[in-house]
């Protein structure tokens, strides 16, 4: 009897400590523990690497107007059955939004549906442009690759009703252009056409329900080897061994305008009328390509390449994908360094793709009309972490701002001249700083110069002052001179930038 | 029964006729009825709307650079949490994501948030920083006033440790400029500061926890009369009558430096440190605000406003709204016209608005170390709408391209000849458009330039072809010229430009 008592004495202190313990816990909740971070396969951009996106956006940008295109903006949510039915198996990755009462919403996963339903709804029957916006995809994030979950595409897209392989040759032109531009090393366009694939499965054997899934698998070409390919084929997708291996002849065909004559010519081959319409269109397009000077190149290479399938559904003819070729063009980070072994040797990528989708609009068009459509995407996030790569390793500073003068004081007091001669400054359209204290240091602010790469200084004292003159100095060189006004000031800023 | 076996006929047909009507009910329900709109509260941006755009931000872009700021990005979507406990009675309008397992993420409301989470994550305790993005909040829209779910702010913020009242006065003087210089018309600038808000509460005898809900109510004052605001706050939330009606004489005062020295004399008023230490921060904002020439204007007027109170939860000192005051500059589209009743008479209102948070970032940081900030964001709708009316009213067509050259061809089968111009042309830099055709007509090229505003044609015949030239035709004029070489082409384009 007493055991027991004790016994209960020993329950009774578990259970208080246990309801303290509860206690203690539930205060916990009131002062919650912050995680400070972004979500999952995002990021921020900082200063730094916003002004290397803005020199990559301009060079693009300006491809873009150099050919005549408009540009659009649609939201970044569209109704959720909008994008259901577009992109096959990747659908998956589509972030959906919380039903909080209302319509059924979903991030764009790419900007090439949005403008397929605003062409429909607005009935748009030719229109050049290019949109540049952020596009969201739940995938497994590979930052070091530059694979987000959020990530920029810069779209060029031509719609209308034109003579064959123009526009398309043009979207080629453009992605040439760009990639030279930008500077990124030796490149290859690899360019395929959805028909030539189609008819080969036919030729090959391929039931024509397979077409589509065998397409997905022809995809991973770049990433795994033939011999695993096909035994996702064979053994996966059901494919009979024969026809996978016929397959693998011809995706392992590689050249230019030859090699669509040399098809054209291919006894099993030209059973298909598809794959022959498609391989006189890729004839069409080289000849485009050649007077558009893109084909004469040899460290910008653009082949036709049976291997290339590119995933998305929508593609109904010529399709292409950019891929840099040079070693050493990845994006090798800190994370990529420590973390992720292997990572790197698939590092080099796709980017740029496209092709034309001929159906889509009509996807939206309440009658089914069509409205041709050919277009390219720039895979933008590859690029900024090659060019953020080449920044660093560079010894010239990128600057993250375009002031023109400080203003500073060389003696105490001088906050109020120095607001009056900024706003002079200001009103003049002068880029121009001056520092948040009422009594800073002139080495504080000759420092910030330094720091921010400001080139010139005016300097207010107790002297000039008097004197009604301004001290203007060259940061780099530390020459002085005087100004006897503001004007003076302004046309010695417009001096040093050759304004 | 003759009569019977007809009725059953009759029956018979009508049951077939329904299974007819249903068979074909089921099979439309395979060919889905699409609803080919934008999310409720979105729109999109036509090439028209989108080269107005490009024209504001340019103008505000150039202010913020003016003034030395530089630029950051976050990502689109926010942690739950990271949004949670900053926006009080707003925060329903937050914009979930769905669980698709992972995190809880929200669309940002803001931009400041996500300023703030930046800098506490990065350790940054002083940057000028601008940013531009669209922001999200699940609002009745009313879009004929400018009132989106998805809209873009255009934020301005100073964060760091400086002197009292000199970056909150340089964010006034952006405002100032920005709306100066995009040419709205006449505006206002109200300003208040919490401190006073709070103080003034105080000495009116409004119970601490009733500060923010009553400052709430304070905030309807632009919208209600002040016999509704009293009603609000004495029946719904529950303050004695002799309390609100001390508020409504303060909030009634109107004025500049001279009002803020007249209220530290202020018996009552003086009662409060708080209100104090606002009354003499805004006699020096004032101070400032004469320096930089932003108080001298009678159209653009700044006034200290006790009635202004901002929703937001964060503001911690000064505040400011910028309103258009100027009437027949309310954006009266279509849809207010013919549908919406008496929407017109509110719709002149905010353009820019903003204040100091000191707080906010310190909410973020595991320490709580605080950085103080002020900042200003531009509500840029509105003056799209704004902007878009004026283009509509004036003569001048709104170009959407900037296409300089159109080669045309006066004769068939010259496409080689005009692709190869034209990569000579894209390959010098000049903007130049062909038509994607094999044989357009020439008017229909020349037609093609007067609707889109192109200012020349290269012509290619054959007598040009024969004789190594071309024809550069000005389409406005029409007078014609001919050029030796591409580099004659370039030049002549070039001098058209003045480039």
């Amino acid at each position: 009897c007493r055991q027991k008592l004790t016994f209960e004495n020993l329950i009774d202190e578990e259970v208080a400590k246990l309801l303290e313990l509860k206690a203690q816990l539930g205060g916990d909740d009131g002062k919650h523990q912050f995680v400070l971070k972004t979500a999952k396969g995002t990021r921020d951009y900082n200063p730094k690497q916003m002004a290397i996106r803005e020199k990559v956006f301009n060079t693009i940008i300006g491809c873009f107007k150099r050919h005549g295109a408009e540009t659009i903006d649609t939201p970044v949510f569209e109704l959720k059955e909008t994008l259901t039915g577009k992109y096959g198996e990747d659908s998956k990755l589509i972030y959906d939004l919380k039903d909080q009462g209302g319509e059924l919403l979903s991030l764009r996963y790419d900007l090439t549906v949005p403008f397929a339903r605003y062409l429909a709804m607005n009935k748009i029957t030719n229109i050049k442009r290019y949109h540049i916006a952020k596009v969201y995809r739940r995938d497994n994030p590979a930052m070091t690759r530059g694979r987000y979950r959020e990530f920029y595409q810069c779209d060029f897209d031509i719609a209308g009703q034109y003579d064959a392989m123009i526009p398309d040759a043009e979207c080629l032109k453009i992605v040439h252009e760009i990639l030279s531009e930008l500077d990124l090393g030796d490149f290859r366009i690899k360019v395929n056409d959805r028909r030539i694939l189609d008819g080969m499965f036919a030729v090959c054997g391929v039931p024509d329900d397979k077409f589509r899934t065998i397409c997905s698998t022809v995809d991973k070409l770049d990433k795994m080897p033939w011999e695993d390919v096909k035994k996702e084929m064979v053994n996966e997708k059901g494919l009979s061994e024969e026809a996978a291996d016929q397959i693998g002849e011809y995706v392992s065909m590689q050249g230019g305008m030859d090699l669509a004559e040399r098809l054209l010519q291919d006894q099993k081959m030209c059973q298909s009328k598809l794959a022959c319409a498609g391989l006189s269109d890729i004839k069409l397009l080289f000849s485009y390509l050649q007077l558009f000077q893109v084909t004469d190149k040899v460290r910008h290479a653009v082949v036709f390449d049976l291997s290339l399938a590119r995933g998305l559904d929508y593609y109904t003819g010529i399709i292409y994908e950019a891929v840099l070729t040079q070693a050493g063009v990845a994006p090798v980070t800190a994370e990529a360094q420590n973390g992720a072994p292997g990572e790197e040797s698939v590092s080099v990528g796709s980017v740029a793709g496209g092709g034309r989708y001929d159906g889509l609009v009509g996807m939206f068009d309440p009658k089914g009309r069509k409205v041709p459509c050919v277009g390219v995407s720039i895979g933008i996030e590859r690029v900024f972490s090659i060019m953020e790569q080449k920044a660093e390793a560079s010894a010239e500073k990128v600057r993250t701002t375009e002031v023109q003068v400080m203003v500073a004081s060389a003696q105490k007091n001088l906050l109020e001249e120095k607001l009056k001669l900024i706003t002079e400054l200001w009103n003049a359209g002068i880029k121009a700083e001056v520092m948040y204290k009422k009594n800073p240091k002139l080495l504080s602010q000759l420092q910030h110069c330094e720091e921010s790469g400001i080139p010139l200084v005016a300097i207010l004292g107790e002297q000039e002052l008097k004197d009604g003159v301004v001290k203007l100095r060259v940061v780099a060189t530390r020459e002085e001179g005087t100004r006897t006004s503001t004007e003076g000031v302004c046309v010695c800023v417009c001096v040093q930038f050759s304004l």
